[in-house]
This record gives structure tokens, C-alpha cells and sequence, in this order.
């Protein structure tokens, strides 16, 4: 698969922003020297600018160059924090169990998830809140995106900044689908819960900077002991 | 209650957005000539723009003028419909039972919501979607704020939008805590399902376009048929 000229600009532009190594605000270099430096004519380096000002990532000002303005991964990331204890407190559940597996992707992953890929990571964690199990998650990455992902286990407890620092996918934008469940007979186990206990339910799918549909992630929590909070703005 | 004199320009402007008078990108007033129109002197009305500016709503540019930047009505209302039928579609129940009462307002109510209310107007609504009742939703409003309110029942099925042509509160951030919950007696019966039932509740807290807390709102889903979408940018 063969991508664009400007491609290749915009991976190297991602991740110094995904790398630290231009902050929020910063200056990128010149188109020209964007251009010398990947190898492409000053019109290539141009449109990956745009692209990346589209986006949202970058803000160019006559006469004064191009900056920075994705927000840096912290803040991004915190977007993410959202369960809650009673008092509506952070809390992030601690990492009880986790199991890594490659397998051949289902229709939906390959019909949803970037490059249609026909192999994907699952990584399925459980987490605990105080000594309980709270929260069933399986998050799904394409294989070829994430090459080497199942050697890294044991995992970081937050993903995404994995995601960041080892491949360059910052993750900024998310749909997520919320509905009640009753727990299944696999759950009620997992969780300590009887059968039918009613339990939160979301599926999200995760693009990264540049809208590029990078994870599914599918979790299931006891909200008898945590709430998940959501901001609209 | 004695508001200070900025709050009576920053009114002023407020309901001319709200209103539709001046769009986003339009031009507000100068300085001089809002002191003069509200008869506050310069510098309150200097101070009442550099407040809005800081939420965000308008934007002073050096020797043009000041700007509307708030985000049109519909584009913001447009993120609150967060209900998608089983094809991620967006849905909007139909209205089926609404009641209005006004009441004292609870310890928490007077606590959370704007002026420290004495008094609250609840509004109850049921909502069906193809002919099954599917949403309990209980709304909560200061009633000095939206005085008169119980006298447009029935209301329509936007209460936003109401809240907006009627009284200039422009709703643009809500928190929300998310939970499932098991069907109590009056809600199964409501809803039609076997107590016990998953059910999906949403208890938000909305803000107006000045930051003030003017809603409490509690709902219940039924998600066997609908399910709540989240968009995290």
C-alpha cells in the first residue's frame, strides 16, 4: 500500500509533536527545510501543512511560520480520565490481570479499524478498585500499526500513552456507544457480581491526530462503586 | 440580590446572540457606544467584554472591533442529541407524558444550581421511541430564573432551545455522570420491563454560555432499543 508523498511530512511532523520534541506553541521548520529535510518538493511539504492545519494541529501565520497548537498528550490523555468514585473524584483502577493475543480480525475490526487490517492485537485487562474488580476492557489495534505491541506486555496502565511514545498514534478524538448490560455468566465471575447485575457498557473507537480510526476498545464496569463522567463543551 | 453593572451589558449582549440578532462572526457594539446604550460608563462596559471574552464568546481584535465567536445555537444544541438507535443513528423519542410542578428546592438543588434557589420548577417527561416508552427524563430549573415557566406546559420537546428563545440561557457545557441501574418498581411499571431491568442513567448538570449552573437534569434509558453516543474531542 503506497501512501502519499505528504504522507511521509506529516509522520515526520507527528512525531516530533508525539515525541516532545516540539511543544504546543512551538515552530516547525520552513516548508523549505520540511522539504530538504524529507526529500520532497516544497509544493508536497505545502500541502502536508495544510493537511495538518485542517487538522487542527498546526496554525500557520503569514509571514511568521507554522506553529504548533494540538494540545500536548497530558491534556489530551486527561480527557480519558473518566471514572469517578461517589464523591466524583479521579480514581484509576488498579491493573489486576492482563492477556495479550494476536488473532485474525472479525468484519467489523477490518471494516472499521485504519488499513483494514486482517490481523489485530486484542489486550484484555481487568481492573480493581480497593480490592474489587470493577472493570472488564479489551482493546483492539491493528497488528501492522502496532508491530512488537505483544512483546511489550506487561503493558503501561494508560494505552494511549504507550500508543504515543512507541509508535507515534496520539490519540485525540473518540466516539464512544453507552448502554446498560446485565452481566453474563463470564462477567458475574470476573466481577463478583450475581448474574443479571446491571453493568455499564461502552464502546469506543479511538482516531488518532491525524483521524485515523486506531483502536477499539470495548469495557464493561460495576458502577455500583464508580461512575464514568463525561464533559460536553 | 444586587448583580453588578457589567452583568447588566453582559445581559444585554447575551440575549442578542441568543436572540439571533448578531451571529457568530458578527460585530458587536463599540465600548462607547454599549456604556451608552446601558448607561454604564466606559470602563464597565471595557470590563463586561473582556469577561466574555474570557469565556470564550466574543474575540477583540486591536483597532477592528469585537467579534461573536459563540458557536451558533443549533451547532451546540446539536451535541446534547446523544440518542442513536441500533444503527448509530440519531433518534429523537417522541414526547409522551410531560408534567410540571413547582417545589422547594432540595439541600443539593440549592446548593449546585445558580442563586442558591428557594424554590425549583421540575418538569417530568416520558419519551417513546416507535410507540415504547423508553425515557424518563426529570428537569430541574431555578424559578426565578425561568419564571412563568409552568405556564407554557406543554413544552416543547427541546427544553434548550426554550430555555433560550424564552429567557436568553444558552446552554453550551453540561457534566455528566453516567451509571447503570436496575429498574425500580415505578420505572418498570413506566417503562414496561421486569424490575430489575439494566436501565441507563444520566444525571447531568448544565451550564449557560456564562458558566452558570441553570439545570439539573436526571434520565433514564431504556437501552435494549437505543443507546447514549459520546463524542470526546
Amino acid at each position: 500500500m503506497g501512501s502519499p508523498l505528504y504522507q511521509k511530512v506529516i509522520d515526520t511532523i507527528v512525531a516530533r509533536i508525539a515525541s516532545g520534541e516540539v511543544l504546543p506553541g512551538g515552530m516547525l521548520p520552513s516548508e523549505t527545510q520540511l522539504a530538504s529535510e524529507t526529500g520532497v518538493s516544497q509544493g508536497t511539504a505545502r500541502k502536508a501543512l495544510m493537511m495538518l492545519e485542517q487538522h487542527g494541529i498546526v496554525r500557520r501565520e503569514q509571514g511568521r511560520g507554522t506553529f504548533v497548537t494540538a494540545r500536548t498528550p497530558d491534556s489530551s490523555l486527561f480527557n480519558f480520565f473518566r471514572l469517578r468514585n461517589r464523591n466524583g473524584d479521579v480514581i484509576r483502577p488498579e491493573l489486576i490481570d492482563e492477556r495479550l493475543l494476536e488473532r485474525p480480525a472479525t468484519d467489523v475490526e477490518r471494516e472499521t479499524l485504519q488499513g483494514a487490517p486482517l490481523t489485530v492485537i486484542e489486550i484484555n485487562r481487568v481492573r480493581s478498585l480497593q480490592g474489587v474488580a470493577s472493570a472488564i476492557e479489551t482493546a483492539v489495534v491493528p497488528a501492522d500499526l502496532f508491530s512488537g505491541l505483544e512483546r511489550r506486555a506487561p503493558l503501561p496502565s494508560a494505552l494511549y500513552v504507550l500508543y504515543q511514545q512507541a509508535y507515534g498514534c496520539i490519540v485525540l478524538h473518540a466516539d464512544e456507544t453507552i448502554i446498560a448490560v446485565p452481566a453474563g455468566p463470564e462477567e458475574a465471575k470476573i466481577l463478583g457480581v450475581v448474574e443479571g447485575t446491571p453493568l455499564l457498557q461502552v464502546e469506543r473507537l479511538a482516531h488518532d491526530i491525524l483521524g485515523r480510526p486506531i483502536e477499539r476498545r470495548h469495557s464493561i464496569y460495576r458502577t455500583d462503586r464508580l461512575s464514568y463522567r463525561v464533559t460536553l463543551a
